[in-house]
Order: structure tokens, then C-alpha cells, then sequence
């Protein structure tokens, strides 16, 4: 049963859970040459992954004993939950990898309750849709139990790029969700600007490149900018103060209502930097509302 | 007076306005040749520029007749309607180029106001801060009267790259705050990533360069294929639809309470998901939110 007792591509691992996330991790485990054992909820969906070469196991207490390394990837950590429940004398001994996207607290939990059973508890934030899996580019981020990582990390290393951030179990959903945070953002930015040039007739196709140059443009000065102000705590600025940014929103916000655009995804930010303005804060740059918005 | 009767880089140019950006554009032209006259409500303003070579001027209507071409760059619109409006006379025959941020609409109006006078209105969206003017990367977008900012671009070229967006005038500002409006939006995302990541003691120096990598490669996926979807009126998508996005969300709005982070910039984009599932886009992706902005 030791993992030892393998080369690198021949560790046997099994995957609970084979949904488009699931299904894309064991064909990856598959190409490498891991002996992989598959189960799901609903057995259909281990077919296609039989046909690659994967073990069906009929029950998950089945798949758990299949292998020292287990990866669940579910909808929700309710569902990991509910599943692995029933099953922590199975898991006793092994390393189980959760994948699927939740809270820290919630991986926090689940850490606290493998802990309490003897599981070695890996937590993993997936940074790619199914289709990037084993492709470059694609990374997860993995934290929890450091030497259960690393006696798998190559094995990991056949589903997508790994980074450690932290024995805190819950730093990798954290890193996730604050990624996607990030992207979410970004997501409203686009989705306005669009709204706004589309409403007088610009070509998408035409504005989208200026867009795109314009935001990673923005992104590659205000990211490390507002790390450095962040780290040394010095805040004012010579270029885009709070104040300025404060005189120019309403701007913005008249040009909506004149393009017959709704302001719904911005509403938040004009309050935050008068905020910021009233609390003393005018000569302070952008960064300054990540300190502001902890405060809360 | 024709400006046709000197060469690109001896053509007069005027400069109402030597706050930071006008003092930056006024430098520009210096430097690349051009006789630049130089007027500012607060006179003590004009001294560095005029060790630079500027000729000062006494009254904002001496800066105007003193050349053919005159570029404005006040605090707002209204500030450059009460300063122009006495001195439609002495604009007449001449092309006036306001730099001034402001909505499509202010820009509309003033371009109404200087056709009734005979004034051949550019308006202007500069793209840069005071500086990056005359240096690689910035560049201003033009709209209104194509004619005159044909027979200006290469003087204006001193200033930063030119980019003609149409001839309703109101067009630069409506790309300028459009673009703009996409980086409020990706600084907010950045904000609240940065305080998520900071209540859990992550470095910001260790969390920025994913961010901006992940943000950088999000931007390149994401405008394109907003681009395409709105060109094509097809958003149906197998990748990250609408009922992903609002069946995800309300972990990242658990997590934003779990780290004691505020959701205020973050408060409208729940309830619109909620809305573009009602309304039965649920298969969708992202690039649909932008056509149900425009409804309301
Ligand atoms: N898809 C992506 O782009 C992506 C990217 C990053 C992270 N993720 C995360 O990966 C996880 C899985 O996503 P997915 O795209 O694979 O979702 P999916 O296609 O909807 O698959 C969900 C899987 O969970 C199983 N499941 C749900 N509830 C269960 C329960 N109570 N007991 C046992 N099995 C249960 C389903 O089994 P049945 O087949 O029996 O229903 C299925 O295998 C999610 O947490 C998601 O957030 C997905
Ligand atoms: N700075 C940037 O990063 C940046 C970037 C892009 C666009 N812009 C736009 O450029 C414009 C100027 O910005 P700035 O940074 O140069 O601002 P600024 O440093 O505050 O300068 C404002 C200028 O406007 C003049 N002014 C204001 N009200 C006036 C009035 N009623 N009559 C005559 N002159 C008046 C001021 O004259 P006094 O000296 O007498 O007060 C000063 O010359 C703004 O529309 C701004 O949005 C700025």
C-alpha cells in the first residue's frame, strides 16, 4: 500500500467525483500512467474514463481503499461531506486531495475533521475550466498538510502546474477565491464598457483590442503598485490620487445615464471613495481602498 | 495666419490651461518645435514653460488668436464653456481641441456651440497621465471635425499617439471613460483581492504577481470573446455560463464574510446573475451581462 513502492507514474490514485472537472483530472492521471480508479454518484459517467483505462469501483468506500492517494472533486464541500462522512475508517492512513471549490473555513473544517480521523488532509483551488487540465498554464493551488503534498506532488503535477501557499488549509480556497475576485472585477469593467460603447454603435470588435491593451496595461502598474503600498503601509501618491478619483467618478456615472446604461455594478465604488476622502485619505492613491475595505 | 504656410514642426499652437496635463502638453510641443503660446487663469503658472521657450500670454484672448490651432485643458467643461464663451469671435476660423475630461454629452454641446461660431471643434481623450505625455504607450483618442484634426494630427502627434474614433464628437470621451470604466472595475477586483489575502496575513508581494498574471490572461480571453459574442448576438457557451457563475458566487460573498471584508463593491453583481438566470439566459456566458445593462 506504500506509495513508495512505485515509480512516480505508476502511483495508484483514485477520483470520487467524475463530473466535467472530475472526468478531465483522472484522463490526465490516465495519460501519465497512474493506475487510477474512478468512482461517481451516478456510475454512467465512468465509462468513458473505463475506455481510457481507469478501474470503475462500485462503492466509494471501494475507490478510498483502491489507493494511498484520494482526489474528491464534488459540486460542493457539503457533498464531500456527506460522502467522505461515513468513510473516515477507510481514509485513515491516506491523502485526501479536495479539489472541489468551497470556503477556507469550509476546507478548515474538513482539515479539522480529517485531522481528528488520522487523513492527511490536502486542500486544492483549480486555476483552469476542464479543458486546460494537463495543458500549460493551467496551475492549482494546494495547502494543508506540507509532507502529504509533497510525497504527491509529482503525482499532482499530471493534472496541472502545482503551487504550495501555505499549511493553512484554508489559504488555497482563499488564493482562489481572491483570484477570482480579481477576475470578477474585471469581468463587471468589460462587461460596462461594452454596454457603454455598444449603446452608441462602436464595433465590439473595433473597441475590444484597445480594451484589453488598456486594462493589462493598468493591471501590470496598479497590481505590484498596490502590493508595494500595502507591504510599507505608504499609501499617498503623486498620480492618481483618492481625491482626483473622487472629481472624476461622477463623470463616469453621468455617461451611463447618458448612454441609458445602468450603473448597478459600480454603485458601491463612488460611496467607498467618498469614504475614503472624509476619513482623511484625499491624497492617498487607489491602494489605499484595500485597507478601507478591511475595516468593515 | 495659415497654418499651411508653415512646416509640421514650426506650426504655432496655443495652450489654455497649464495644470499638470497642460503644462505636460505645453512641454511636448516646446520640445518638438512648435512656437507655443501659453495662457493660465493663474498666471504664476506660465513661468517654467516660458524658460522652456513659451510665449506667455496676457489674456486668454491673445493665447487664442496668437495661432490656428488651440488646445484647451481646464478642470471641466463648464470651466471651458465660461471661458470660451466671450471669445467666440476670436475662435472663429480656428480649431479647438478640448482635452478636458467630460461626458459625451458636454463634448456634444460644445461641438454644437462651435459650429454655431465657426469653430472647427476636435475633442480630445487623453489616455495617459501628465507623465507619460511624449512618451511611448500614451496616446489620445480624437473625435469631431475629421477635416480639422487632419490637418492638425501631425502637430498633435507631439503630444502622444492620436487614434481618430469618429466624427461625433462625443465619441473620445465615450471611449475615454469606457475604458476607464474597465479599469474601475478591474481596481475594484484588485481592492478586494488584495483585502482578502491581507486579513489572512498573504503577502501582497506574494499574492501580486498571480493576481496580475491571472487578471492579464482572464482579459485576453474574456474581451475577444465578449467582442465576438456581442458582434454575433450568439452567447451560449460550454464553458463558464451564467448558472455556474450564480451557483459560485455566493462562495466568494461567504468568503468575503469569513475574512471580515466588505461587499459593498461586489453588491450588484449578485443580484444581475440573479437576473440574467430569471430571464432565462442561464446557458450564457459572462458576455451577456453587457446586453442586459443596456435594458434597464
Ligand atoms: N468546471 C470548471 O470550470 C471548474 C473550474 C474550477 C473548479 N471547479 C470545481 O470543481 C468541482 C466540480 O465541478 P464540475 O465542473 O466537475 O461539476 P459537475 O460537472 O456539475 O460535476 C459535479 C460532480 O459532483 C458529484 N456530486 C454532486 N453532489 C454529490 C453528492 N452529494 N454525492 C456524490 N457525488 C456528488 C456529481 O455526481 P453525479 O454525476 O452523480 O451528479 C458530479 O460527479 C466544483 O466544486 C467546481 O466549483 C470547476
Ligand atoms: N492629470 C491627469 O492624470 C489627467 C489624465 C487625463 C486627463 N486629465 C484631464 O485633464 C484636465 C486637466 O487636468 P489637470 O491634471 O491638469 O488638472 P489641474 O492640475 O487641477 O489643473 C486644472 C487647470 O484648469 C484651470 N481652470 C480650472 N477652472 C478654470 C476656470 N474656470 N477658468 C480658467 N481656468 C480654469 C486651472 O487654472 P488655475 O491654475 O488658475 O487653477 C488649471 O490650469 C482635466 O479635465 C483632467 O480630467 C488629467
Amino acid at each position: 500500500m506504500s506509495a513508495t513502492a512505485h515509480t512516480p507514474a505508476e502511483r495508484p490514485v483514485s477520483v470520487l467525483g467524475l463530473g466535467m472537472m472530475g472526468s478531465a483530472l483522472a484522463a490526465a492521471l490516465l495519460k501519465a500512467g497512474h493506475p487510477t480508479t474512478v468512482w461517481n454518484r451516478t456510475a454512467a459517467k465512468t465509462g468513458p474514463l473505463v475506455a481510457q483505462g481507469a478501474l470503475p469501483a462500485d462503492t466509494a468506500a471501494a475507490a478510498v481503499t483502491a489507493a494511498p492517494l484520494v482526489i474528491v472533486c464534488l459540486t460542493t464541500n457539503d457533498d464531500v461531506h456527506k460522502l467522505l462522512a461515513p468513510l473516515a475508517g477507510e481514509l485513515r492512513g491516506r491523502t485526501l486531495v479536495n479539489v472541489t471549490n468551497g470556503t477556507p473555513g469550509q476546507a478548515r473544517e474538513l482539515a479539522g475533521w480529517a485531522r481528528d480521523h488520522g487523513v492527511a488532509y490536502v486542500d486544492g483551488g483549480i486555476m483552469a475550466i476542464p479543458q486546460m487540465i494537463a495543458t500549460p498554464g493551467a496551475y492549482i493551488l494546494y495547502s494543508g498538510d506540507e509532507q502529504a503534498y509533497a510525497e504527491h506532488r509529482e503525482t499532482l503535477a499530471a493534472l496541472a502546474g502545482t503551487r504550495w501557499v501555505g499549511t493553512d488549509a484554508g489559504l488555497a480556497a482563499l488564493w482562489d477565491l481572491s483570484l477570482l475576485t480579481g477576475m470578477y472585477g474585471m469581468v463587471m469593467g468589460v462587461a460596462q464598457a461594452f454596454a457603454m460603447t455598444g449603446r452608441a454603435g462602436v464595433a465590439p470588435k473595433e473597441f475590444a483590442p484597445l480594451l484589453a491593451e488598456w486594462i493589462t496595461a493598468m493591471v501590470h502598474g496598479i497590481v505590484p503598485g498596490t502590493a508595494e503600498a500595502l507591504e510599507s503601509g505608504q499609501h499617498l501618491t503623486d498620480v492618481s490620487s483618492l481625491a482626483v478619483n473622487q472629481a472624476a467618478f461622477p463623470n463616469l456615472l453621468a455617461a451611463f445615464a447618458e448612454q441609458g446604461v445602468s450603473d448597478e455594478l459600480f454603485a458601491g465604488l463612488q460611496p467607498l471613495l467618498d469614504r475614503a476622502v472624509a476619513e482623511g485619505y484625499a491624497a492617498d492613491g487607489l491602494s489605499r481602498l484595500s485597507e478601507l475595505l478591511k475595516t468593515q
